[in-house]
């Protein structure tokens, strides 16, 4: 028996053919959006809604990579990028096909034009309880600024649409006919406790819009797992698999990512490390736990809560490291060997005994989001000698990516959460010198998730719940889910030296980052200047 | 009337043939030493004595070069490096003619081989109450430490030699055949305070060593400007100039910059900007201020105390930076415009406003001499982002040596010394983005040397006190001096700008300087780790 998982990314779909029994991946395929990211303007990022339609073309694909019949799927799952979010007619169909407004196409996740709406909505919110479990954050990416702009913008686009729909949720929609919102994307996209946030807080941003939680998010909220329906007629054909084959409800990719590492269960924490790292965990119990990026009901497992942490920079800062300060000759010896100047780097750095580069920096070069929850912080790197050189500082800042990793371990554990395993995924995890500076760091082995495709083997196992091959995620995650257990062992001698170093970082994370000196704010104020 | 100015720099000596009424330059040459520098060892850097007479052969070929009669030469001055030493006989023969030890070679100023035997004087000489005319720090670089190496390892040598001479004033020997010292290198590079250390205190050190200033050190001491002695046969036969002519005494070549700057008097502040910076006022009275590298009465002018303070780092840093963290792209755009990357990222740089790049940097990538005399501190940057270019952190470095400048003349006048007017030497002065940096930052006009032979000038200045053609060096200074005033006039609105960047540069200072974090001694105190 097979089930197939849908992974939507940000240029492309891929769709993953998986084993029930043993979550064993028989084949692949992917399909680019045809309109990629459109950028009428910075900080915008739109998506054609068809687009996603039309990559379902990846299933049948994957199918024949596979060598499989589509009467072997018995179930479907997807997966989303978040919050990407679209207006649609009443009956699914999107704004874009009746209007011809840049707000009728789809709000890529990392659509950034609402900052300034997301800025009232953290005044207005601000005394509200429930914001804890946002860190105190509500961020540009996600629902309500979203939604705000485009009434502001575009009233009559924001007339017009019945639901501002996760893309999440619609894609599942239109391969079912049936509209449901999924548990994680309303919790952590929509600010949905038990409730979306009250109209006499929404009234004081727009008079507008006090009924917009009521009139455009309105449809049954889902458990993760859920079978929201058979494939109808046209998901049917759209992907070549039986009508009527069950479609698990939407989730975002990351979130579905922690079924894949067989860590759906507590006190494993997953972090799908890229540009930036989105660190996961599910707990038994509500604890309060600084700067989070959510933690909603059910948002990873049903009965459970969903913990989301995030680092706002990880690759991203080595990659501008590479592409901003280091000299030619790296570029050209990386050249010379064919490897990356990341993993020349890497190797070079990792030669010599921890602390004896004599830096330490912060990992905020875009800002911090757990614990500290304040994007205006900057990078800092502290011990530059004239005998500093470019593996040097790359190693630094490998360092303080694992020391800010591990601020969210210990916020973890004195939220009285325990943390017990360590599972890593995502691109970062390609680098060996990184993951053991994780172990090294965290005092904890390292895993690392077995498949390349977490995401959508995360879906795959949705749809194997909704099929009822398994009885519950967690169950799935432990039969399908792939993870490589402690690949990397922390060595004891580097564990105690890096803890020296954590006491140096933490001493700076807390002089810079919670007003010790609060020079980075003040050299961000005034840009006039 | 003429005089000859006679530079012995680290690599080659050269001659300047200069007009004693206006202190025109009419021809110069400079002959390079044939042995260079010899470095058998790391942190060893040694001289073969002999390759400075050989030197003396650019004198002949300045005065071709400026097409005039030797007859025409009324006086000579030299100046030299700091401490450049050199164990001679009683006779002042080099004991590098009867001995190969490398210990019986002339030490270069930047022989760093003694710096155990520096940490020990400072431990000695803790409690002493000149120690403060220089910052409490005695250098590895001066006279005591590298003559105690001398005896601790070489002990034979350290036996047979008669003196343990400055290089200033063993070439003025050679020249005249009389060995004085001056008061300058006495001063700054022998801790002469109106004596030398005692021998009680010397002694500690090691039992042999009580002796040493007695034995090693003993002869006159001569204020600067004076006439050593009529040039001797030999002397005359080395420089092609007329037996009899005047000879100053020796001098160290930054210091002697100060009167080719025409600023031998109080309030003008004049900074010898190279790889590091040295900077030198003469002031009226004794005052304690803090971190000087020395306070020497007559260090400069006789009749005044000569303020010595530093900055570990300067072009060195920029150098650094340059080498080890600059991408590619910008030596390929510099090259392309046949320019150098300091040219274009100084360009770059430049064109935004005051503190739009966020960043603060300290400038103790070389450690910190003035004023918290401290070589375990280290550089920092503050605020990068992903945006951060590198043009971006070398102008926050460019910044950072001004900020540092500005702590120095705001020590300076904190103690009651004036600083009155900045005049710049020295290499860096080719960079016009730093210098009006160095306005802006300091709220003064930056003036400029106007000879680019400024040390040989400065000696040549010597050389007509020597020979009576001006009264002083004061007058002299103000007579053959070339400078141009107030090239750089500091704008109102960055010096507001900038000045509230300084205060943010002194609350790192002070944090990561005064004790606040002693994260950077930390960083460096276990090699091991």
């Amino acid at each position: 028996m097979l089930v197939v998982g849908i992974d939507f990314g940000t240029l492309s779909a891929r769709a993953v053919v998986v084993r029930v029994s043993d979550g064993a991946e028989l084949g692949s395929a992917s399909v680019e959006y045809a309109h990629g990211v459109l950028e009428p303007e910075p900080q915008w990022a739109l998506q054609v809604p068809s687009d996603y339609l039309d990559a379902l073309r990846c299933v049948p694909l994957a199918l024949r990579d596979a060598g499989v019949s589509p009467a072997e799927v018995i179930g479907i799952g997807t997966d989303f990028t978040a919050s990407t979010v679209l207006p649609v007619l009443a009956d699914g169909t999107p704004l874009a096909q009746v209007s011809s407004s840049p707000h009728a196409l789809a709000k890529l996740w990392r659509h950034h034009a609402a900052s300034s709406q997301a800025v009232r909505f953290n005044a207005v919110f601000a005394d509200e309880p429930w914001m804890e479990r946002y860190g105190g954050l509500t961020s540009a990416e996600w629902e309500f600024p979203k939604a705000l702009q485009v009434l502001e913008e575009a009233p009559d686009v924001y007339a017009r649409m019945g639901h501002w729909a996760e893309a999440a949720d619609w894609i599942v929609w239109q391969l079912t006919g049936t509209y449901v919102r999924n548990a994680c994307t309303a919790g952590y996209k929509g600010l949905y406790q038990s409730g979306y946030p009250a109209p006499s807080l929404l009234v004081q941003l727009h008079p507008d819009f006090a009924s917009f939680a009521a009139q455009k998010l309105d449809t049954p909220i889902v458990p993760l797992g859920t079978r929201v329906g058979g494939l109808s007629a046209a998901g049917a054909a759209s992907t070549g698999l039986a009508e009527g084959t069950p479609v698990a409800c939407g989730v975002i990719d990351a979130h579905a990512t922690v079924a894949a590492c067989g860590a759906a269960s507590p006190g494993q924490l997953v972090a799908v490390m890229g540009t930036s790292t989105c660190h996961m965990m599910v707990g038994s119990s509500l604890r309060p736990v600084p700067g989070m990026c959510g933690v909603v009901d059910g948002g990873i497992v049903p009965g459970h809560w969903g913990y989301e942490a995030g680092q706002s920079g990880a690759g991203s800062i080595l990659a501008w490291y590479v592409e901003h300060q280091v000299p030619a000759s790296y570029s050209a010896a990386a050249s010379a060997e064919g490897i990356s100047v990341h993993t020349l780097l890497s190797r070079l750095g990792s030669s010599k005994p921890v602390g004896s580069h004599g830096l330490i920096a912060l990992d905020w070069h875009d800002g911090n989001r757990s614990v500290l929850v304040d994007h205006a912080l900057s990078g800092v790197i502290v011990g530059q000698t004239l005998a500093t050189r470019a593996e040097d500082v790359y190693r630094a800042l490998m360092e303080a990516t694992a020391f800010g990793t591990r601020t969210i371990v210990s916020a973890f554990r004195d939220a009285g959460l325990p943390v017990e395993s360590f599972v890593a995924a995502g691109g970062l995890t390609q680098n060996p010198v990184l993951m053991q500076i994780y172990a090294d760091v965290l005092g904890m082995p390292v895993s690392l998730i077995g498949s390349s495709e977490g995401a959508a083997l995360g879906a795959a196992i949705h749809g194997a719940i909704a099929a009822g091959a398994h009885p519950s995620i967690s169950e799935a995650s432990v039969a399908m889910g792939s993870v490589r257990r402690d690949v990397y062992i922390p060595d004891a001698a580097r564990v105690s030296a890096y803890s020296e170093l954590y006491a140096e970082y933490v001493t700076l994370h807390d002089y810079f980052g919670r007003g010790g000196n609060s020079v980075m704010h003040r050299l961000r104020a005034d840009p006039a200047r």
